[in-house]
């Protein structure tokens, strides 16, 4: 019983809510009783949003980004650059790189990073799926787009050791100091990255 | 399309949550991948329990608690003191107050305060219904626990004065410094209410 709530589906509500992240008992609480005013359309608009995701997306099966289409809309898209590819975590580092507008090239989805302490190794992400894909395609750019930490670095080099000497620009993100940020606030590692990678203005 | 996100049915479970108060953009796109990434019976269980609730959430007859019966939980409890009521704005007010564990009195819910400025006025809340409950019991005690703001006090005031000669007590909930709270933070509103109503130790 969520928080000594007798009502049973309020309080089942309550506690689906608060299996979400981020979402704590309080937060649930609030979303809860904001549902249950609100009108039912909402609540129902809400429930069937959530069952037709999980009945509908699919993964895109040349890139691995989210799809509703067995080839998603990127990889189906006539205006996409596609000589570059870029190597990324999770469909949410599509999201956020396609949302900068600054590339337009293609897309492949990993699902994870190797991390050998959660006991994910490289033949549990779509690595295998990424060297078809670099043999069948003549790509002239390999962006590395996987997190600036420990495994997305280890995902980063394992990828460009397995490739090897193919004829192909093989690029990582840019590291540095985040736009808006404070310098006197960066840490040391990103610090001295901004400084390795200084550029003449 | 929530953030340029073209599967359909992601962008549309994105803009559900993003309906929800306290949820932003990313945290809802947050929400959404997390489920779509859950055991479907998690995502399952989710949308079930929002159905659930608006199915069979009604309001107490007597009180208008939230309930799933006619007579919510704790009108129909033996062990309830029957002697005292206390009237509150909100369902989750009455579920704040019973799990302090220091009232084990009965409830009325108006669900709101009186607002002139949102055209909430007396009729728009159980008002009617709390002076028909204390025509037809005899509670010893009334206790006003509406909000310490303008439209609380204005509610509290509004219904004491409704009652008039009643032989009855009425009480309202005390006003002071929060425990754990800081003295220097107090705002003088409450530091004022916290020395006009200060006790011998």
């Amino acid at each position: 019983m969520a928080g000594g709530i007798s009502v049973t589906s309020v309080a089942r509500l309550i506690e689906e809510f608060e299996r979400l992240p981020g979402i704590g008992p309080r937060t649930a609480q609030r979303l809860t009783f904001f549902l249950l005013k609100a009108p039912a359309e909402q609540a129902r608009a809400l429930a069937r949003a959530v069952l037709d995701m999980k009945d509908n997306v699919i993964l895109c099966e040349v890139c691995f980004h989210i799809s509703e289409q067995p080839v998603c809309g990127i990889c189906s898209s006539e205006s996409r650059d596609r000589s570059k590819i870029c190597v990324v975590e999770d469909s949410l580092d599509v999201i956020a790189l396609d949302r900068t507008g600054s590339y337009h090239g293609l897309y492949h989805v990993l699902h994870g990073a190797i991390s050998p302490v959660d006991g994910i190794g490289p033949e549990d992400l779509k690595i295998n799926e990424l060297m078809t894909r670099l043999e069948q395609n003549n790509f002239s750019e390999l962006l590395l787009a996987t997190n600036p930490n420990l495994e997305g670095e280890a995902t980063a080099m394992y990828i460009s050791r397995l490739i090897g000497e193919r004829r192909m620009l093989i690029t990582r993100l840019a590291r540095g100091l985040p736009v808006g940020g404070d310098l006197e606030y960066a840490d040391e590692v990103t610090l001295t990255r901004a400084i390795e990678g200084r550029r003449e203005i």
